[in-house]
This record gives structure tokens, sequence and C-alpha cells, in this order.
């Protein structure tokens, strides 16, 4: 480990010199051995060298009591999502206890490709949170769509070298795994010997043995406890999530027991900032899972060991002589509240705020290129209808899930026209492409978004992030677009030509330059505008990013058109 | 994995082709899932690709119902004290369910050094039996003995390259970690990224603290509960032993719990011919930990999941797609006796027998050096005394375990020469340098050993694997000493000029080039004379070959005189 002299450390340990730091009277949450006890903890530079009584050190810090828990691990996150870059990020989830992140960049590399993964690597190195990188296996998601970036094998190899880049991330593609597909398992071979992520909802019997027999080892999309334990049996180790907008913590509760814990870990993989700023980031998980009756050690391992066993990081994940200094201390372990966090040793955050919390934007200026390649004249958003009594495939909203039903209903015919009908919630949709490739435009309808006027826009729409659009007319729909574009991508929320909301994400189109608290006030603005027009999901803007994402179940609306997910094909929009 | 095709596998996976070998209504003994539960399991090649059910296959068995568990794995084993190299080893334990082993070959390593590790190396590449190497860190064990070869670091990176070498096995000088020695961090800095194991009995406190600080990561010398449960407290993973002559399982099986079980593994350490044939290996530990109570499936994941986890085996361990289809079949779960044991796909052993049960050492001659150089001429065992009423120090045997006692004595005195006196158990011990070195002979007294006459001697003796010898007078002494010297190693026992019983061991006076069986029968007609000579311990030759092991608490005795194990010096015999 950088900075470890294992001599002095050795020393420390023995008691033969002072420790750089003593945290004395803890209750030591020990993942280890199973149990919380108490210890005085010896840190020597960024390890810890010695659990036991009887330490000396320079500088002593009284716990009197507190509990001492690992630093907590995020197994799968997009950091994109949070709106922010990763060193801003870091300010968001470090004073929460998250010490370490596995992050697959693939929102901006669907935009901007190796450049994109780079620019993320570049901001976390500066960051007082230990990010490492999963490279995306699925640049683009599908061919079913037009994304900014496409990533071979070839491409994903220059990664292996980056030394913060560990494996190979959720391998969304499970089509390609099962029925063996050369360019997938190219990747799978490019990656052998590294952790390789998946991501394969519903998939069950045979077709689940064989995406298992790839030799990939993880799925995050379980959403009931059935599914989970069939995961299990497979041999995936089952990241539960909770993310913004797919909660699945809850319904998978269940599973975790002491003889299938160690198979399980915790992962928030898409959370929006008002999330991570008002209800937590792992550290929330945690608190549910202890809520909700887990016996509170268990609980902490889904967040420390068992990501850490699961990407082979031996040197943290538990607080034992030789691992990192990355601790949380809290006072009740049910609240599970992080009151002091220690990074390698050094307190970096104590009761909620960064012990240095200059917003990350003020030290490194971020520049990227422009990626929202729009021309106004051809946002046409009008649907020919053949004539009256027609049906239309819609997607089927479901609250808090990732997943869409597959819904037909009869259009609502105007002039000739299909159009929006939010007496019946009944709304149009289309997704722009914006990357300068073609200017498609799919369009259709959805389900379950609430809206009884006006639009909504964004440019966060997985996994291409193109510009999506969702409105009750098309004037709204096309203020809300051209406010996105106005600010080099971002969000918005329109009605009739006016423009009531925008949160402006310059960078790639995805994540904001100003400081996380800005952008989460910003998006109470959003929500606020999108919520009194009707909306109906918490977060209709993260549920409108993932109506677009064809790899999710059951009907996905992309710029080449409306995806049946489960026949794999753009289907069309009329029955 | 060798011999893996993995779109072949895929297809078979998904039920599109048929299985090399199909295994029928088994109850899958499902050690992720946690679970025991009916499936069929589909194999191809070697490893399985499918579990579920509606799956064809060239080959099918009916288990009717049998259990199907992972291969065990022998987390650390001694193969030389089996007394057969690793071929034949394979031939005794693979019946029982043992398809991998990681051994530290450092018996042999400290007649030959870096040839005796390629002999077993090149040995094991013909067996039926995965057998993988620790690279052996203490050779000598320490300065206080003479051995046959030197290891040092620059001897070991030697071994790095060797794709069935792993870590670096047992670091069995503790005071040299703990203290920092710069010659034992240089090893532990050789296999930096590699599993490093430990050997640190009685080790607490703050010196346990820097041990565990040094990355070395397992011990197996436990003897204690409360020993375990500190050792996992500071995060070394421990393995639970049942040696021949160290049975500390059920002492540690309290330790075992669903909270504490991921952290244990099972291992055998050193078990001779007998103990093997007769009561097991890693399949008598699980007989022995369910019979204690403990549920099956910890028990069986203590001897597969958790060592493959250990050692970083990703592909074995568990009965799931993608892995190695090494398989134990067994009809009760409690008496886990093997019935038919897999070697990825392979029918290897049947009711307790290899299906090619051809004796190894008919189709692989073996040759080594002679590694016996003992001057008849020097055989003097005489300890001249100064006078009578004087006290000696004397190594107290306990049985079934590697501790002695360090006792005093009055020694009984004739014609100013210490002797033996069987009448109160104080037998007359010596080791003779027998690797052509020095000649030295060091000379003390053991109590605990029993035999009212005659002498017992060995070049087994661990772990310098001189020429020891016990006996009730130096004339027996001088008989059973020459007896081994004769057969170029081996061990004999004595009885005035007599020699009772004989064990020839020539490859490097360790192991026989006999069939395992054949070796058995003459330990039990070496046993035997011992036994009716008044020998105590189940197996003397066992019990006198780990007292001259000097890195073990608390007397011993090497060629170089008594070692206090605690001071870590030569100590007078004479008190």
């Amino acid at each position: 480990m950088s900075g470890m002299n294992l001599p002095r450390t050795l020393a420390v340990a023995r008691g033969d010199e002072p420790a750089d730091l003593l945290l004395r009277n803890a209750r030591l949450v020990n993942v280890l051995s199973g149990e919380i006890h108490r210890a005085d903890i010896a840190i020597a530079g960024p390890v810890i060298a010695g659990i036991g009584t009887g330490y000396r050190a320079r500088r002593t810090i009284d716990l009197e009591g507190r509990y001492v828990a690992p630093g907590l691990i995020d197994a799968h996150v997009h950091i994109e999502s949070s709106l922010v870059p990763p060193a801003e990020f870091a300010r968001a989830v470090v004073p929460l206890g998250v010490t370490t992140v596995v992050t697959d960049p693939h929102e901006i590399a669907n935009v901007l490709g190796l450049d994109g993964i780079r620019f993320m690597l570049r901001d976390a190195a500066g960051s007082p949170l230990d990010v490492w990188v999963n490279a995306p296996s699925c640049v683009p998601a599908t061919d079913l769509e037009t994304s900014g970036a496409r990533l071979e094998a070839a491409d994903l190899v220059q990664l292996l070298h980056e030394p913060r880049v560990l494996g190979l991330a959720e391998v969304m593609n499970f089509p390609g795994i099962v029925d063996g597909h050369a360019d997938v398992l190219a990747k799978l071979r490019a990656f052998h010997g590294r952790v390789i992520d998946g991501h394969c909802p519903g998939l069950t019997g045979h077709r689940l043995s064989a995406y298992a027999a790839s030799g990939i080892s993880s799925d995050h999309e379980c959403v009931t406890a059935d599914e989970a334990r069939e995961k299990l049996r497979a041999g995936l180790t089952v990241f539960l999530r909770e993310a913004s907008n797919a909660r699945n913590l809850r319904a998978l509760l269940p599973v975790v027991t002491s003889i299938t814990e160690r198979r399980l870990c915790l992962c928030t993989d898409d959370r929006h900032p008002v999330d991570l700023l008002e209800e937590g980031s792992i550290d929330h998980m945690v608190r549910v899972a202890i809520a909700e009756g887990i016996d509170p050690l268990i609980a902490i391992r889904l967040g420390t060991l068992n990501p850490a066993e699961h990407y082979r990081f031996r040197d943290r994940g538990a607080v034992v002589p030789g691992r990192r200094a990355d601790l949380v201390v809290f006072s009740d372990l049910a609240a599970f509240q992080a009151e002091q966090v220690f990074l390698c040793g050094e307190l970096v955050a104590r009761d909620g705020r960064m012990i240095d919390d200059r917003p990350h934007h003020e030290s490194l200026p971020r520049t990227l290129p422009r990626t929202v390649h729009v021309d106004p004249e051809r946002l046409d958003f009008t649907i020919r209808a053949a004539g009256a009594g027609e049906r239309v495939r819609v997607l089927g909203a479901i609250p808090d899930q990732l997943l869409t039903e597959s819904l037909t209903r009869k259009a609502r015919i105007v002039d000739g026209r299909a159009v929006a009908d939010p007496g019946r919630d009944l709304l149009k949709m289309a997704v722009v492409e914006r990357h300068g490739r073609n200017g498609n435009i799919g369009l259709g309808f959805v389900h379950g978004i609430g809206l009884r006027e006006g639009a909504i826009a964004s440019t966060v729409a997985h996994d291409h992030h193109n510009l999506v659009v969702i409105g009750a007319d098309d004037v709204s729909m096309r203020t809300a677009a051209l406010a996105v574009v106005e600010t080099g991508g971002g969000q918005a929320v329109a009605a009739g030509e006016r423009v009531l909301a925008r949160l402006p994400l310059p960078l790639a189109g995805l994540m904001s330059d100003r400081p996380v608290e800005e952008v989460c006030h910003q998006m109470h603005g959003l929500l606020d505008a999108a919520h009194a027009l009707g909306a109906s999901p918490r977060d209709p803007f993260m549920a409108m990013s993932f109506l677009a994402l064809e790899v999710i179940p059951s009907l996905k609306l992309t710029d080449r058109g409306l995806v049946d997910v489960e026949r794999f094909e753009i289907v069309p929009l009329f029955v």
C-alpha cells in the first residue's frame, strides 16, 4: 500500500514506537471475527497497525465507546447519476462513511468514449474517496440505439493498464453472452482473470446457467427474493440495489441470512443528488437493513467485507492490523449515522461534512467538448396516423422499477396525427439523437408519468444519453428540448413556450460543474415544477432516463424506435 | 481452465447441445446459496455447464437422490508426512473425496532444496489430484539446526514462475516477522500479491497484531478456541488442523458458527499413511465436525469453498456453472463417505478405490540422490555428567500435540554418564546431522514416549530431517540408527542388537517408493514393535519427528542441542 512502511508498522504494532493516531475506547465492529468488541486501534501511516490495549500515540482520540466500522464500499455505482463529477460526488458520500466505490463510467463512455472514462479517472484522482473503475462492457448497450461512442474489446484493453481499472463492468448484453456471440465473448477474454460483473434482469433456468458459466460473477438487477435465490444457486454474487429509481432493497432483504450473506453486497447503481444528500448512500442501505431486522454485523458486512472480497481488495473491508485505516465512527448501532470518517488514517469528515469542504469545482476547472448536437429545425414530434381506432404500443412505467410493462392502448387521433392524451395518462415521448450522428428521432407513448400538461426533457437517458422528452403536447416538448440544448445538456421543465425550471449539465450533458448542494437545490426546483404539472414518479427525470434503456424489459424507446426487449428488436408503434 | 471450450459450455448450459455427462437426481450441497437442493448437473468437458432440470447428455448417471458436494480441498498439507510421494499420496486421498491440496514441500526442501521441490512438482504432475505448492518460507526453520539446504528470498523467487506455485507457505519464523528481520521481510516482499500463510503458535497481543499486520493471512497452529478467536479478531484465517500428531479439531469446533465460519478452513498438515487409509483426510474432519454438531453445510464449506476463497481458486470450491466438475457423491449427509469422486468431470474413484488403481511407482521410476550421510564410527550417544544429583532439562511430550513442556528432572548417573531411566519414562534422545555437513549430534532426554526397553530411529524429523533416535539404552539406539542408515533413510525399531521392524524411506529419507498400502502395512509392523516395547503415543515416530522442531514451544532438541523456543536459543542440558 502506498505510504505503508512495514518495519515501522511492525514497530507500532509491537508497541515499540508510538502510533500516529490512536482511537481509544472503541467498540470495534469486527467483520472478520463476527463480533463487536472493545479495542484501541493504533494507526501507523495509512494502515491499522494494532488492535488491543496499551498502545501509545502522537495523537489520541477517545471514542468514549463509539462504534468503529470499516469504511463503506459501494459495489456498483454510476457516479454520473449523481449529476456531479467524481470529486464532487466524493463530497456527498464520504461524510456518509463511503470510502471506496467501484464505478462503471458507462454513461460518459456512451457520450465520449475512452476520453470520457479518462476524464472520470482524472477527476477522481484528486478526490478524498477511493474510486475504482470497471471498464464499461456495453457501449453502446445494444445496436438498437445510437450512442456517441462505441467501445469494442480492442478499445477496452487499453484500460487494462490503468492502475485504477479493476475489471469489466456489468455485462448487460446477456443475450449475447448466453448465445455466445463472438464480440461479447471477446470482451470476456480480454478481462480474463479480472472481476467481471453482470446484469441479467429476470434471467432464469438454462439461460441463467449459461450466463453464470461464462465467468460473469455478479448481478445487481434482482427485484424479487426468489430471483436472488436462483442467482445465488447459479453461483452469482447478488448485489442488493437501492437506486433512486430502483428501490429493490426491502424486497430482497428476506434473502439475507447468516448462511447466504457472504454472497451478497450493497450497491446504489444510480442515485440522484437529492437522494444522496437527503437520504444517503450505502449508509442508508445499512440503516434500512438494520431497521428491517438484519443483524447489524451482517448489514455492515454487506457494505464492507463482502464487496471487498468480491473485488479482491485485500487491503480494506475490515478493521484489522495491516489493512487501510478507512473507518466510520458512529454512536448508535441501529442508527448507523457516520460521525467521523477516516480515510487512510486521516480524519476527512465529521458530523456529515468534509473537513476540507471546498467544493471541488473551485480548484479544478473542468472542460469537456460540446456534446449536444441537435438542430432545432429538425425537432418535429409529429406522429402520423392512418386513421381513427388504431392501437399503439405504450411503455408502462412502473414506480421505483427499471422494468416497464408493454401495453397497448387505443391512440388519440387528431387531424390524422396520434397525440398525447393526458386524461388517460398517455403522454408522448421522443428520443432525439444528440451526438451529431444521424439526427434520428424515435417517437412513442408512455403511461405512468402522469403529466397533465407541459413537458420534461433531459440529456440523461440510459445509456446512449440522447435527448429524451415526455410531454402532454408538442409545443411544450419542443420548449423543454430547446431549453436543454441551450445549456449544452441538462434537464428542463416547460409548459407551452415557458421554461419553468432547468438544471444545466454542461459536462457531457450528464453532469453539472456546480457544487452538489447547488445541484440538489436546482433539482428540487425541477422536481417541484414537474410535480406541479402532475408528474407522478418521485423523480420523473430518473424514471424517464430509464425508459430509453433497451436492455431492461419489456418495452423501451430509443432514437431508432420502440424496442421489444424480450425479442430484442424494433417493433412498430401501431399494433 | 484447460480443456474448457466456452462456446460449447454455453451451448450445453442452454440445452442446445448434449452434455458430456449428466448427474441426474442429485441433492446438490450448494455452498454458495447455502442450501441443499435437488438438481441435475450437466457437465461439459472439465466444467459444470448447468444445474437444473431438462438437460440431455451423452452419458447419464442417476444418483437416485445422493448428495453431491464440491471436491474437498486440503488447505495445508506436507505430503511427505504420508511417507509416499504426491502421485501415490493421491491414490490415498482422492478416493476419500480430496481433489485439491495445497502442499508445502518443506520437508524435502530441507533435505534437497529446490531440487526436492521440483521433484514433488514433477511427481504430482502425473497424479489424479490437483496439487498446488506453496513455497517453503523457512528452510531451514531456524539457525538452531543443520539442514540439508537453505532457501533465501533469492532462491524462492525462482519458484514464482512455476505455474503450480501459489504463494508462500507457513512463515514459521514468527519472531523474525514480528521483530522485522530484513531476511524474513525480503521473503514477504518477494511474494507480495500472493497468498502468504502463517504459523504462529501461541502468539498473542501486540506481537500477534504485528504478525497479522505483515500481510500474513492465516494460521494453523491454534490449540484452543480462545487462541483461534483472538487470531480471527486479528484478521487471520484460521485453519483447523487434525494432523496425526496434532489433533486440534475438536478443541476448535466451538469457534465454528455461521458468523465465523467463512474465516475457517480445514487442513491435515501432517498425516501418516495409517491415519490416511484407516481414518481419512479432510473427509474425516468433515465427519467429525458433523458428528460434533456443526451444520453439515458449514462443515462442508470449511473443506471446500473456504479454502478455495483463501487461495483465490475461483474455478472450484462450489458446484455451480462455470466451475470445475470436481465432485464428491455420497449417500448419508452425516456419514459423509465418498462413494464416487469426479475430477474435472471424470469419474476417478468409486467406493474408496481409484478407478485406475495401478500404484504409481510402477509407471514412474523415482530416483533421488542419496541423502543419509552418517559415519557409523561417529555414532556416540554418551552424555558425560559432572556428578550425582545433577538435574537436566527434559522435553515433555504431550499426547497429540506438537507443543512440548520444558521439564527438569534429576538425571540418572551411571559411571559418570547421564543415562536413560525408563522406569521414570526418562529416555535418551539423539539428533544426528545426516546431510553430510558437520556430523553434529545433539543429546538430551525426553519424557512421555514410554519405551521400557529398546529404541526407535527415524530420518523424518521436522524440519531438518536429521536422524533422530530415542531409546532406553545406547546399544539399542545405535542398532536402530544404523538400520535406518542402511536403507538410505527410514524408520526402525530395535532392541539391543536386534532390528525388530523397519520402514525404508529411500526418497530423501522421507518417502517410500512402495505403494501406500504396503507402506501402511510396514508402518503397522513398526508401530506394533514400538508399542510392544512400551511406546505410549499412538504414533511414537510422528511424536518423535516433532520433538526436533524448534519452532513450536517449549523445549526441543536439534543436532545443535537443546532449544528453548520461547527464548529462541540453545540452552545447556544440565540446569
